[in-house]
Formats: structure tokens, C-alpha cells, sequence
């Protein structure tokens, strides 16, 4: 039996470098079917549907879409709004109103968790309504997804970064110290080690949210590897914790303001600036600096996977499919089938709501300092295509005349 | 008359995306010449040379070049040595004794400077010697020069930088700053202003060091463009200065200290939070963001300028082709002769040398907060083909049925 009505497309949270990709795979497959009226799309995310702030896409061009997919950023404008009970009500009444009966939603797990809410209140109300959660987080913390689209053009990014990074710091030595996004899935960070090339190439030392960061062991470490290289790139979560679960940052700046005083340190440059001062005092090395990569990370124009691009339009082409044919409810994963294959398996919204994945053992290192071979496997089909590649000078030393 | 002997080439001060053209574009041309009995690179700039670090190019294969001119950041390594008379004299010294008759320094105006103190070393010894500057600056900030090698690709970095965080300032509003590189000159700062498309893309707001940076302005700006778009991204140059010169950084640690004891702001993303603390604080608004581009700007690996890449091969060959067929020395600048096209010219030494070039007034708006038409002209060639660019969704708002 067809269901007759309109579709809303909205874009949540934080957005990628391939999230509109999802929201045009959407939006073109809809616009096949005689039984969608209209395909709307929500501007900033949920709270565009309880204001009723919806562009018709049923009037946008294929060509135009085709830009907007390849340009970075929720093109309809995203929203940091967790819908509770009440709100999902409104927006299903909003539903109504408007004849909508077909909800796509792009976004990470609280997302999914909107989808299920307003879902629920659809079938007390018993109306017929299809609603499925299309996923995209660049923390790649999904359960059931292989990894999540936005995580490997964001990967990509920090891989790129990282071997810029390193180059830099071979040329002017000294301790160089990257903070990579990512509160509780290290994933984000562990994508660092896909710059090295060489075996002496850094990060030479990751830290992630799930191992405890012990301070005395960091700086340990970071001896270690500047002894043998006279250099060290570090590459770190700005989630770290210690052993109570506190974060670092917080703990510097306790540690800071005993020693000297009133000491402020919040916001983007801080963690990273902690632990500098840290291995500037602790181990008395002079040239130690810092990036904190921001928001480059999901934004940047022009650094994609385009294994990214392409799952990123299935996964919406693919909601769109299921929802139409197939008449069912849920959160499309992506399945891994091959080196390098994936399929797209919907599963229920529950499975995926308000839970986080985490980095699994085999890819972090016994020491918790840096990933194994299995992560960088893993990683490696999701850079895409023309990654581009270092490489380094290799001759020999000519002979000395005078310092002989 | 052919001069026989050796070749040294170096890179100094900051790498570049594209600093290794210029040494690929001196070693491949040397070669070809059989006066060269050697072409060999100085390990970490001019350090290398009075260490007698030196790789001999002479046994590179050509491929391995073409990989390493692709590469980022100083394959020779580099060095911040800025040498005084004694340095230059030990310089001259080694390169007497490996009987070294040309010397290719690619480098800012500090590198110039001490090409020409050998240069003059050489001649008062009356040893036959040709010495080159070859430029090299993300600060575009060399006289006599239409643009610098590296700024081009360093210019790129910005605007897709800045592309991606307008679109991300456009999803989820607030006010958003990017601190960029550049201590005197504001041409890397300026270079943000790529990323404008449509008429109210950011950046909307873009500080230079050439002009003086009036807090209080700078609020008032900010608040302009806030009330009127609901949104503000800001490009800051990290050398700006108030009216008497001093660092606003300084300014706004000595503004916090009185406010809060003993706060101490130091580092990489300490401009672009203390800016961010003043917009809370004085204008009360509430989503107010910071990014530092940080040592990315000058190696992040895979976003570089076509124009820039072949520049910085031409003024590497044309070195080489300078004093090994014209006997002659001197610093190679790049002049425009057309749209779009150069011509390298051999200038004195004594021009480049110490010397920063500003930004002119004419590519600076009268209101000090953004550049100028022609300044866009000016940089657009530079960038290089295929710039990616933003597109956005264009339709019309569907009717409203309960909020009408």
C-alpha cells in the first residue's frame, strides 16, 4: 500500500565535510515517487520544524543539488536542540498539520533518539508515518555502524594535517603537540596515525579517551622519543581523562593555579597550550608548540574521502528507499562486506539511540600510547582516493673536509 | 667564462608548501651543467654548512626529486640561525674549502641578508663566487616582489579554511574568529577574504596589522554585522597592534589581569580567547567561537596552488640559470607582467635584504576592517585552479499553516 504525503528532511548537530551529500540523496530519490507530494526541508534542524521554517526541495534543480553535495556544512542549517517529550509533540502535530509522512533525519545518536520519540507518538496516535535516522557524526561513535559518514573526510583531515605537522617538525625539531576532536571516541584522533609513512614519521604518540592519561607516564613518554629522535609529534583527544575520570584540562588548570595563582585556561587553545607548558617545565625542553584543530576538522572545503562522498549519498538515497518501499522505521548502519565493500542494514532506532561506541581494544596499543596495525587496516579503504603521500630526500651525507 | 666547482643549496626560516620546487627547480637545472662537479644540499639551512652537513643531490634520482618537490615543508630541513659577520665568515670558510662556487639560499629577507654578508665575504677574499636569494615566504612580504613563493598555497589554505568555517558559522550562528598568521605584514589575513560568494559570507569582519586594532571598534563592528546577519566570522591577523604599537594580546593579558588577578595568556589560541572572552563579556553574546589556523597554514599536506607550484619551480631554475650562465648575483624576484603571467627579475641583495613589505593602502577599506576590491584582483590568479567553491540551497520557504 503507497503512503500518499510529504517528506521533511532535517540536518542535526555538527556538521561534516559530507552531510549534505545524504541530504541530496534523500531529496533526489523522494522526488522519483508519484506518492510524495513535496519534499521539505527543515532550516536548523528540529527547531525549523516547530517553526515551521521548511524550503520546498521539490523545486530545487538536480544540478544545484549536485553542488550543494559536494560543498561541506548542513546546508539547511543545523540545530544543538534535544527534543524531550513535549517537543517531539509538537513536532509530530507540526507533522500533521502538514501532512507529513515521512521524516529523515541526518545526525548522530541524540538525533536518532529524536527520530524514535517522535516515531513513538505516530504510532499511539495511530498515524502512519515512516521515520528513519540517517547517520553522520564525524566521532564515528555509532553502534552498528562499521563507521559512520562525516568520520572519513574528517579522518582524511586530520591524516593531512598530521603529515604537514610532522614535516614541519622534522625540518624545526622540537615537541609538537596536535589536539584532535573527539569527548569520548578516540577514533577521530587515532586517524593521526594514518600520516606516518616512514618508521621514524610522527604522531609517534596518540593518546585517546579510553585509556586513563596518566601525566607522569605522558611526559615519560614524550622523553623517550625525543631522546631517540630529537623531535616529538604528539597527537591528542581533547577528551582525555584521568584514572577518576576528570578531564585533563581541568586538572592542569587545578595544578596551574596552585602553582601560580588564579590561573584561567578555557576554551579552544587550552589543552594543548597545558601540555606544553608541562613538558616545557617538567623536561626542560625549549621549542614545544601546540595546534588545536578546531573546527577545520568537519568544515574544511576541499579535503573529502570520496568513499565518504559516496557512502553518504547511499545512506540517504538508501533511508529513502526503505522508507517508500519497504514501509519500515529505523536507523540505516553501515555494514563492512568486503575489503573494500559495505551494505547498509536498517536497524532499530533503539539500537542506536543516546549510546556511544567506543574504540574497541585491538585498536589501541598494550602500552595506550598510540593504535595497532588492526586500527590502521581498518582505517586505511575509508581515506579514499589520492590520499596524497610524503616522501623524503635520500642520499647519502657527503664526506667532511674539515670536521673529519 | 665557465666557473667550475661546486654547488650549495639551502632553505631557511619557515617551511612552505612549496619550498621543495624551488630546491628541485636549482638541483635539476644545475645538474645539467658540466662546470657543476657537485650539487649538494645543506642539511637544516645554514647550520648544515658550517657543520658540513651535507646530502649530495648530484646521486638523487629525478623521480625521487619530482616526489620530494610535491612534498611540504623543508626536505632539507631547516633552521631559525640568523648569522651575524662571525657566522658568515665560518660560511665562507667551509665553502672555500669544498671549493663551492655557488649558493642557492631559498628564504625570506633573513636568508637574503645573509646571502648578501658572504657575498661581500667572497668579494673582499676575491674568491669567484655566485650567491642567490631564492624567496620564500607564506607572508608575502618581500620587496619588490608582485607576490612569495608559498604565500599562494598558504593563501589557499586560508580561504578554504575560511570557506568551511563561514558554512559552518552559517549552520549552527554565533560569532566566530581564525587567527592567522602574520606578525607585520596582513596579506596571509587578508587572503580569508576568498572565501566570500555570496554577498553575506564571511569573513565579515578582517584585522590587519597594518592598521591599528581599536578594541572598542572592534566591538562595535561586531555588533553591527551580529544584529544584522545574526552571525559574525572574523579574520584576525595574530600581529595586531593598538595605536602605539603594542600586541593586543598583551593589551587584553594586561585588561584580564586587572579584572582577575594573576591570569596568564601565552601560546597558540590565546588572541583569538581573549577576543572571544571580550565579545561575551562586553556585548553579552553567548556562542562565541575561536580558531587558531596554526602551523597548518604553511604544511598541511594536499591543499597547495598550482601557480604557486610552478613559481617556485621557475624561481629555483632561474637561479641556477642566473649564476651559472649570467655570472651573476643577486635575489630573484617575481614581477606580473599580464593577466596572469610573470617574469623573474635579479635584483641587488641590499633590496630584499631586512626589508618587509606591507600591505598597500589601496587593498585596505577605509574603515580598516576589510580589504579592498582590488586587493581580491590582485589575489585571485594566485590561488590556483579548480578553488572549490560553497553552493548553497536557493528555493522558497513553504507556506506556513499554523503559524501564518
Amino acid at each position: 500500500m503507497e503512503l500518499k504525503g510529504k517528506v521533511v528532511v532535517a540536518q542535526g548537530g555538527g556538521p561534516t565535510a559530507v552531510i549534505n551529500q545524504s541530504l541530496v540523496g534523500v531529496v533526489l530519490e523522494s522526488r522519483k515517487f508519484s506518492q510524495i507530494t513535496k519534499v521539505y526541508g527543515a532550516i536548523n534542524g528540529v527547531s525549523g520544524i516547530i517553526n515551521e521554517d521548511f524550503l520546498d526541495l521539490t523545486q530545487e534543480t538536480t544540478h544545484n543539488l549536485e553542488r550543494v553535495a559536494v560543498t561541506p556544512s548542513s546546508a539547511l542549517g543545523s540545530t544543538r536542540d534535544k527534543p524531550d517529550e513535549k517537543y517531539c509533540q509538537e513536532i509530530f502535530n507540526m507533522f500533521r498539520m502538514h501532512d507529513v509522512r515521512y521524516f529523515f533525519y541526518i545526525g548522530g545518536n541524540d538525533s536518532s533518539d529524536t527520530v524514535r520519540i517522535v516515531n513513538e507518538q505516530a504510532e499511539k496516535s495511530n498515524y502512519e508515518f515512516r521515520a528513519i535516522h540517517i547517520p553522520k557524526t564525524i566521532d564515528n561513535d555509532l553502534m552498528f555502524n562499521d563507521h559512520t559518514p562525516g568520520y572519513p573526510s574528517a579522518a582524511r583531515f586530520v591524516a593531512q594535517s598530521l603529515i604537514g605537522l610532522n614535516l614541519d617538525n622534522r625540518a624545526l625539531p622540537g615537541v609538537h603537540i596536535a589536539v584532535i576532536m573527539g569527548r569520548h571516541a578516540g577514533f577521530l584522533t587515532a586517524a593521526s596515525a594514518a600520516a606516518q609513512k616512514y618508521p621514524d614519521d610522527g604522531p609517534h604518540l596518540i593518546y585517546l579517551p579510553e585509556r586513563p592519561f596518566i601525566l607522569e607516564k605522558f611526559l615519560a613518554d614524550v622523553k623517550e622519543v625525543n631522546d631517540r629522535l630529537g623531535r616529538c609529534v604528539v597527537a591528542v583527544s581533547e577528551g582525555i581523562q584521568d584514572e577518576k575520570g576528570v578531564p585533563i584540562l581541568a586538572r592542569l588548570m587545578d595544578m596551574e593555579k596552585d602553582a601560580h595563582g588564579n590561573v584561567q585556561l578555557s576554551g579552544t587553545g587550552a589543552l594543548g597550550e597545558a601540555l606544553a607548558n608541562q613538558i616545557k617545565e617538567k623536561l626542560g625542553l625549549s621549542r614545544v608548540r601546540s595546534d588545536t584543530l578546531g573546527y577545520l576538522q568537519r568544515s574544511f572545503m576541499g579535503c573529502v574521502s570520496d568513499v565518504d562522498q559516496r557512502e553518504a549519498r547511499e545512506v540517504g538515497e538508501k533511508a529513502a528507499q526503505f522508507a517508500i518501499w519497504h514501509n519500515v522505521d529505523g536507523s540505516i548502519t553501515i555494514n563492512r562486506t568486503g575489503l573494500y565493500s559495505v551494505d547498509y542494514v536498517l536497524r532499530p532506532l533503539s539500537d542506536i539511540a543516546a549510546k556511544t561506541k567506543l574504540m574497541p581494544d585491538n585498536f589501541i596499543n598494550a602500552a595506550g600510547n598510540h593504535v595497532t596495525p588492526e586500527f590502521k587496516y581498518y582505517l586505511q579503504p575509508l581515506l579514499g582516493s589520492n590520499m596524497p603521500e610524503a616522501s623524503r630526500l635520500r642520499v647519502q651525507k657527503a664526506p667532511k673536509l674539515f670536521h673529519k
